[in-house]
């Protein structure tokens, strides 16, 4: 399984993956699933992947084929994100109908980017090829296992938060993912893409044994448990909406 | 769907389900799922309820019926709380065979409580009739949409949490997922039974337009925004474990 996330603000973009992949408990690799490209001060672009890894793997191949190539049609010449989100979602599929129906082959893909005179965005690209971006009250897209890191984005994101609260969130969501579900794992990789840069963006790594995620996770929990215990409980307790003092007194008098 | 939460701490147990089932979107309905049977000083139990509703209400008349029929082998007169899984789980399988196969007339069960000399203890019923319990690691159950409020419950779970911060905890859990997914909704219940109190436990009912989770939310949510500020963000860059300047720079400078 896989766990990537995307986040727009008004001040940029944020993007979060993790690196295991696997087929089956005892086939468990290490792959990133970040990739940048871009032509500073023009254009600057992130993809993340899930799903099938081959599919994946082509998708990516073909993208620096194009450009290797200097065909007029690659990643490079795109004067607007849609037609990047396109791009992609047309090589996903053509790269599906080349594998035998009988495997799952889909992938999804987390486009984001800013092409220069336009506004940052982000896309997630299904195996269908289709799209959809983000809005005002959605302002981050997820792929792979999403359930478990939710909760947390739903509680925090606005488009107004700073590039460093939503980058500490997607480090909290991946956290959270990687705790309750052991086929999300270390490295993370976290890049943060301030608006209008037009250049990569700050890019961090953080290994199995990061004493920076250690500190993260800790220092995250700490708070949790203040935050508990600074719930003044008699106010508390005065509020409760309706009080009684047994459940269905009928059974439990029997 | 459902969301329903056994919590088993040193001190006691706490209890939390929504009360929304629905057959499609367009089909939806209000029902309690927590259920309570006992004798004041002798025995006390509480019983959760997931999965397809028919078989839920069927399996609650059937330990209803017992009780009243004054069978000797009803729940109120086992003296183990495996007896009381196992028949909770006998009458489910039994439930489900009378029904039509090609409908899924599965239910999951959550049971908790005491028996007199005996600690309080948790158990998950599966459908097929089984059950497990908790362990010092796993203080907690859930059945149905499980994984959106998993995350907190791993971070602040522990044997030694107070019976309240367990509460706080189950309802924020229970929060994260009705926020995440439609098909849980209030009224929401609470029951807290404090270890060796043989006496049904405290009982809550938080309405749709309930003040309190209106502002358990709003203060749990501003705990989260304060927690990310609190976090020094000079000390915390300093201990990013890598940092560079461009993603695939290979690529980039393409």
């Amino acid at each position: 399984m896989t766990y990537c996330l995307a986040i727009a603000t008004d001040s940029g973009l944020v993007f979060v993956s993790d690196s295991r992949t696997n087929a089956g408990v005892d086939m468990v690799s290490t792959y990133s699933k970040m990739y940048g490209f871009g032509i500073p001060g023009q254009k600057q672009f992130t993809v993340l992947t899930s799903g099938n890894l081959a599919t994946s793997q082509s998708v990516i191949s073909q993208i620096k084929r194009d450009i290797k190539k200097s065909k007029k049609h690659n990643i490079l010449t795109m004067e607007h994100m849609t037609e990047v989100a396109e791009y992609l979602g047309d090589i996903s599929t053509a790269e599906q109908e080349k594998t035998d129906t009988s495997v799952n082959a889909q992938s999804y893909f987390l486009l984001g980017g800013q092409i220069l005179d336009h506004k940052p965005a982000i896309y997630m690209v299904y195996p269908q090829g289709n799209y959809i971006s983000t809005s005002s009250d959605t302002t981050y897209l997820q792929i792979g296992e999403s359930k478990y890191g939710k909760p947390i984005l739903d509680r925090i994101l606005t488009p107004e938060v700073s590039l460093e609260t939503a980058a500490m969130c997607a480090l909290v969501s991946m956290d959270s993912t990687i705790r309750s579900n052991l086929s999300v794992g270390p490295p993370i990789e976290l890049s943060i893409y301030p608006r209008n840069s037009l250049h990569p963006g700050k890019y961090y790594r953080f290994e199995e044994d990061s004493e920076y995620l250690r500190q993260l996770k800790k220092s995250w929990d700490q708070s949790l448990k203040d935050s508990f215990k600074k719930l003044p409980p008699v106010a508390w307790s005065a509020t409760w909406d309706k009080e009684t003092v047994e459940i269905d007194s009928n059974e439990s008098s029997t």
